[in-house]
């Protein structure tokens, strides 16, 4: 029997056509479509791990994937032979071969995801894919002095969809907003986020913006840990994964 | 009977789905769509001028229509209505009422394009829809030093596809061609342009990057007259109209 090899991949996507990493019965994945992708060169199903979930409809710039395969194949081959197989909306950067402890998910010691707002009265089609449209009179500045209020460790109960995980604790490495022009560029890099956790903060950084929240009542989010007091969840197709930082 | 107004509207798609600008049976065009969009509100078939044809896939950050109208819808209203009736990859930016003399394709002075080329080895999601992907060696320099020669008052029979018109005479304002990371951006802004002249200068720009073409060839091009000599359409996906001048 031959040694596996554990192949990381570096992918890109526009995700407004899929419904999010995670593999799933009927609608089209990125985690579907790339282990067909595989499964089509190498023969094998295997079993491919990904950075972490990403929501239906949100983009990534650079999320990490590994695999384990028998196949020889190099992996700038790799590279080219995915590609000629995936949609043109979904794309193998790059390939290389890693030490067999590399996890894609567990490895992980950081990720930075880039939320997008566009300001104006009317969104620009070359923007309409990847920005929230948000035409309402914000205050930037304050909506910036909460933004800085995320960054150390927190427990973010209060910004998670659904039943929350055992463990809310994340710690939040940095988070800005800057303004550009008529657009709105969030950043933040954390250890680990919880499900719509970027979006929630976005959607109550625009209640701060739109004075629906005080600044105290923003701070209590981090103790009340209920999420009905939070902001609204921003729209999908403003969230970006920018990268994973190993 | 009521006095016509002369309407303006600045409009903004992404041309990816439509067969470009001018009116045709079967495939669906920016000009029919905004016709059947101002009939749908106005009740009237208008005629809808545009600053000129545009090339089917091929997209417009501003681009500039008129047409007259009995209508008295004010103009924030109308902007609003046609937005809400066209699909989200046609935006009217703005509309206002102008003199009657106006002529969008008549009156423009100057437009001002940008051709956008990706040169690494794999075309990222998120540019694909508006760069053309080269990832071949080019040299950029050379490639600068001829588009500078574009600048003034040519012939650019060469450079026109198709039975050129009579006149193809014209005369450009700027030319330059910038290295941004792995991308190139090419502006040109000139008082009017052949068919497929952008595209085509394109084309003839990167045969000189790959060093097929030597700068006393490209300098003849104005002279020869002769399409056959020149480089060849770079893609449309690669052009934008980003203004007219008025």
């Amino acid at each position: 029997m031959k040694a596996e090899r554990n192949i990381r991949l570096n992918l890109a996507y526009d995700g407004t056509a899929y419904h999010g990493w995670q593999i799933q019965e009927g609608p089209p994945t990125i985690q579907g479509i790339l282990r067909s992708a595989i499964q089509k060169i190498t023969g094998e199903q295997v079993n491919l791990v990904g950075s972490g979930r990403t929501d239906a409809g949100t983009h990534a710039r650079r999320l990490v994937a590994n695999f384990f395969t028998c196949s020889r194949i190099p992996p700038a081959q790799l590279v080219r032979a995915l590609n000629s197989s995936l949609p043109r909306d979904v794309r193998v950067l790059s390939a290389r071969r890693v030490h067999a402890g590399f996890h894609a998910r567990h490895s992980a010691l950081s990720k930075v995801y880039r939320y997008q707002i566009y300001r104006g009265p009317v969104l620009p089609p070359h923007l309409a894919r990847e920005h929230c449209h948000y035409p309402y009179p914000i205050d930037v500045p304050r909506m910036q002095e909460a933004a800085k209020r995320f960054v150390g460790e927190h427990d973010f109960a209060s910004f998670a969809a659904g039943t929350p995980e055992k463990n809310t604790i994340r710690r939040v490495f940095r988070c800005e907003l800057k303004s550009a022009g008529r657009r709105l560029i969030f950043t933040v890099e954390g250890d680990g986020f919880l499900h719509h956790m970027v979006r929630n903060m976005v959607g109550t950084l625009l209640e701060m913006g739109r004075g629906r929240m005080s600044l105290r009542e923003f701070q209590a989010l981090f103790r009340n840990r209920d999420r009905t007091l939070a902001g609204f969840t921003a729209p999908a197709q403003g969230l970006i994964l920018l990268k994973v930082r190993y």
